[in-house]
């Protein structure tokens, strides 16, 4: 990330706080190689190894308290005001800090219901909550959900330029996969074709490398996230898969579904073809519904729906998530009321959050066919930053 | 991993309970891709994306409870007795599980000492708590440190032999850049130097790419945690590099010395050679000190006196850490008793940790000498499991 884009994100920050009349908010983590915090790429750009407090105040002070020897990569973000450096402990700097802020609310990052928002682990909440209570502080903590979520996922025009990039490199991939599909390729191959176009690109993938792409051909597959197998790629079979590039730092993820025609046919049979028409109808419909003051499930609903009056079974997972710097990125969630999900399916949609539309459906005997579009929420509504797939692609 | 490894490792888990009297652990995660748990390494490998239950019996039965579509990738590990599956929810499954396990005791990952044993958040420890207070079981917790500390310093021989191989070619890439140092070559080529080596071996970096390797020359370089930079290498000078390589997912950290010799020196000037040889002495000092039973501190303080009574200032850090997946790794810490190190220095050392030696000093108007070597501890002693520097590195 850029230092422009860590003051944009750092002053959006300050912004939210005041917004949701908190007046300090603490992230506290030590070794981020080993143990992270989700939300830490909008902080600093280096791991940092000891206890390391990064302050941001409604006011709009910024301070840094790290090891010493992490303070010059902390210094070089150029987006705190104050970098404290420390050899033996972080303790005493910590608290004359939080002192000298007298913040009435403490928001620090924990959440049952999001898990970008709950970097913080149980150990460093303890200590921190032992360092408060000698300042009889420890009351003034709170959960950072709201202000984190909103951070993540209100993005800026330059996250949101950066995904489009992460989409174009992903579907310019797609299309050269395109012409290396054929009958006997396994999933494998396709697999390791893919992701040596990904390094000649000088690209990242987008999630763990082990189902990035994921492929998924014909009728016995594994239905999602399991590596790609010796299975191949056989004609009146449909392929599905599931990929995304990095740019920046930002991801994309999308899915295509191609059929792999028997001889003699020129276009996919009518059982495939309605099967894909379902999945675009569905994903076009909730794409009109979306728009800001919504509800996930509401949207959600509208998929589901079109795919079980269709006669499919309805898919086993939310229609679609954020992205963001994660491929599963944001709180708010396109899903249903479902236990897994929490309250992210009763979030309501905001302008500038970027979600995935991916119903899925089992066509018997051809494969899992399965698409998915990434839409960004605008004032009124939702428009593709995807090129949407119209039709199946044919092999 | 090895499907043997993970075996091999979850058995001894089973011991470990056993030794420490603790009925059951339970690992509570979810989205890992986003929110890991360092400890993941040794139970699955892949990432899990729904609330997700590992638990380890000291009876020896193992059960995962994962969302549907990551079960497939759970039960080919092979070491599980029993891989739950589930669509909407995690907790009714899970109750039910605890419910039939009924533990005396039950361990979670959580610590404010040591953050390898800290991979629980606070959210996920909040729901954890509440499912066990549903069965009256919530005063069963305790901390699961001590269990995962022994589990991972404890290396099996197959864990050894994956260091031993990450050692080896850490210090054939040290060896081949040897032949590129020179005067005029910046940080920066150097570090792309040899990252181009580890490419081209199919190699993965032990630690963030950013400063792996750490290269700092002259007596103007940064100390530490530092990403190269355009500073040029100069005759008279002295330049340390920090590197290490990974194999099958285990670390090798070393650093080297090298002195750039101006025209007509045949070997490097005494200052400089008193500053490598009081390095090298501080090491076989340490090494010699280093057994079970004995603690972190103690060793600390063999090589700090060194350098001390050689009238150099003393490394603002400790002695060594322990190696493993992790460049970090392990709770027990030869270190000094500093309050960011907690009680790590206090904890017995003992047979089968494996341990960086890694002292330095500054060498005025030259640069920073570092050697950093890797020992493994011995039923009675500790032996090198690095080839050690024993002199400098002349350019």
């Amino acid at each position: 990330m850029g230092t422009a884009l860590f003051k944009e994100k750092m002053n959006q920050a300050c912004e939210i706080l005041k917004e949701f009349h908190v007046d300090c908010w603490v992230t506290f983590v030590r070794e981020t190689q080993v143990n992270g915090d989700p939300v830490l790429p909008f902080l600093v750009d280096a791991n940092l190894t000891w206890h390391s407090a990064l302050i941001i105040s409604s006011t709009g002070r910024t301070i840094a308290i790290v090891g010493e020897y992490d303070k010059k990569s902390v210094e070089d973000i150029g987006a705190y005001d104050e970098v404290i450096g420390y050899v033996q402990g972080i303790k005493s700097h910590f608290t004359d800090t939080m002192r000298s802020l007298n913040p009435t609310s403490i928001a620090i990052n924990y959440s049952e219901g999001s898990e970008i928002c709950d970097g913080l682990s149980y150990g460093m909440y303890l200590t921190l909550h032992s360092y408060l209570a000698e300042l009889g502080y420890e009351h003034r903590l709170l959960s950072a959900e709201k202000i984190i979520s909103a951070l993540r996922q209100r993005k800026t025009n330059g996250e949101i330029s950066n995904i489009r990039e992460a989409i174009r490199a992903t579907e310019q991939i797609f299309r050269t996969a395109s012409d290396f599909i054929g009958p006997g390729r396994t999933e494998k191959e396709i697999a390791d074709f893919m992701k040596k176009e990904v390094e000649a690109a000088h690209l990242q993938l987008a999630w763990e490398a082990r189902i990035c792409p994921g492929v998924f051909t014909g009728p016995d597959t594994a239905e999602a996230h399991y590596m790609p197998t010796d299975r191949k790629v056989a004609p009146g079979h449909i392929l599905n898969m599931d990929f995304g590039v990095k740019v920046n730092g930002y991801c994309a993820d999308l899915q295509r579904t191609f059929y792999i025609r028997k001889k003699g046919e020129e276009k996919a049979p009518a059982d495939v073809a309605t099967g894909f028409e379902t999945l675009i109808h569905a994903i076009e419909s909730s794409r009109q519904a979306l728009k800001p003051g919504v509800y996930g499930h509401e949207i959600d609903r509208v998929a589901r729906e079109i795919v079980i009056a269709a006669g499919y079974d309805e898919f086993p997972h939310g229609l679609g998530h954020q992205v963001g710097r994660f491929a599963h990125d944001g709180t708010a969630l396109l899903g249903p009321p479902w236990e897994k999900y929490a309250n992210k399916p009763f979030e309501p949609v905001e302008k500038g959050m970027v979600f995935t539309l991916e119903p899925r459906l089992i066509i018997p005997e051809r494969g899992i066919a399965t698409v998915e579009e990434i839409v960004v929420v605008t004032n009124q509504g939702a428009d593709y930053l995807s090129t949407p797939q119209k039709e199946l692609f044919l092999i």
